[in-house]
């Protein structure tokens, strides 16, 4: 891989990781780049868990990390030397494991459960795929059909927004599923031809305010650290 | 599309469905044929669930099948009129709308839940497109890098399970999630060069046991009614 990838987090998201480094029964190790990583991290902030931040370092992981998930992936949670993974089977996991930290990332009913469930759902597999796809869109003529089916897609999205949040006036699950690629969206406006007010007013003003939620920003890195990410791509 | 739907349930299914005509709160849209649908199918009726079973007949869907849900897919599930669709979701749901409902598809603590989860994740988006990679695979010398793709899949699957169910003596939603895709392997035995010992006697033992789960022989249709749709394949 061409990309080098900055060691640690940045900014606002390493001041939380320096708040956070002192040993506790749950170890997330993570990657501060990774959006995927940021739902969980989101998600541990946002409940006020207890738990301690190591950063892994995707060139050179460490043996007590390989030995607790043999994958190596970020993000893993640890809890009494198990590991879980996977972005959303983490924040559920965060859920089942202290029911009574609040907020609940599915506030609401079992039918209001099951319809945020629905729309992560959608953000992981109908449009965090059209992010991609824009993203190695090189060429202007394959940018225009992928701008539109990213476009398309967040206006699929913003069509069941409540507002403020995708709820309404509570923050769940589906917001901390999409939060990270909006956060990570001045790419596409730098070099894709995208703005949040192509979607629609309405969008803009969800996005605009999802990245400002407290847990969103203390996970957020510099964005100068972010855009050697991207360099491959562009 | 040239395949013809058998337009419902039979043999052991049709006498569930049979058994599930009157009116309920929760109404079940199944198509008989779909393995996503039997998912569904499965976890209601493991949980004794009083659900009413309304056969979608794909061709012509009703319109008030179509007010609830507009996208028109099989599984859906309604209650108090709200719709929500997608046989994970669904399945999440009866447990968190029917809690005393026993068993639950997720026993255990927290961490067995995220267990449970990331296998269930692993047969849909590891395992499912293999098997759809080989049944899809109509000349031969595709068929053998299929076959290996899918075998190997499996075994990874089955290294992890404890015997005689995936979490050993519970049946759980990791079981739900494959069961209706080791019900339809006769396909692969038949026409794809696929056998269960292949995989190994171990996986052989647990597909074997799998299928013969009450729940999951309630919900099958008569084999030849299942052969016309694989027919554009074969």
């Amino acid at each position: 891989m061409a990309t080098t990838i900055f060691p640690h987090a940045t900014g606002a998201a390493l001041a939380t990781a320096e708040a956070h480094k002192d040993p506790q029964d749950l170890i997330f190790y993570s990657g501060w780049f990774c959006p995927y990583n940021q739902r969980v991290w989101v998600t541990l902030e946002e409940k006020g868990i207890p738990y301690q931040y190591q950063e892994v370092n995707p060139y050179k992981k460490e043996q007590r990390f390989l030995d607790v998930n043999p994958k190596g992936l970020v993000p893993t949670v640890e809890v009494d030397g198990k590991a879980l993974y996977e972005s959303l089977v983490l924040c559920e996991f965060l859920e089942d494991a202290y029911p009574d930290r609040k907020p609940s990332m599915f506030p609401g009913d079992a039918y209001t459960k099951g319809h945020v469930r629905l729309w992560v759902d959608f953000v992981q597999k109908s449009f965090v795929p059209t992010y991609v796809r824009l993203l190695q869109a090189k060429e202007q003529d394959k940018q225009e059909p992928a701008r539109k089916e990213m476009i398309e897609a967040l206006r699929t999205f913003t069509a069941e927004i409540k507002g403020p949040y995708f709820l309404g006036e509570e923050f769940s699950l589906v917001d901390v599923a999409i939060a990270p690629w909006i956060q990570r969206d001045d790419v596409m406006i730098e070099h894709r031809g995208y703005t949040r007010e192509a979607v629609s007013a309405e969008w803009k003003r969800y996005a605009d305010h999802v990245v400002q939620r407290e847990s969103v920003v203390k996970t957020k890195s510099d964005k100068e650290k972010y855009d050697p990410l991207y360099a491959r791509f562009l």
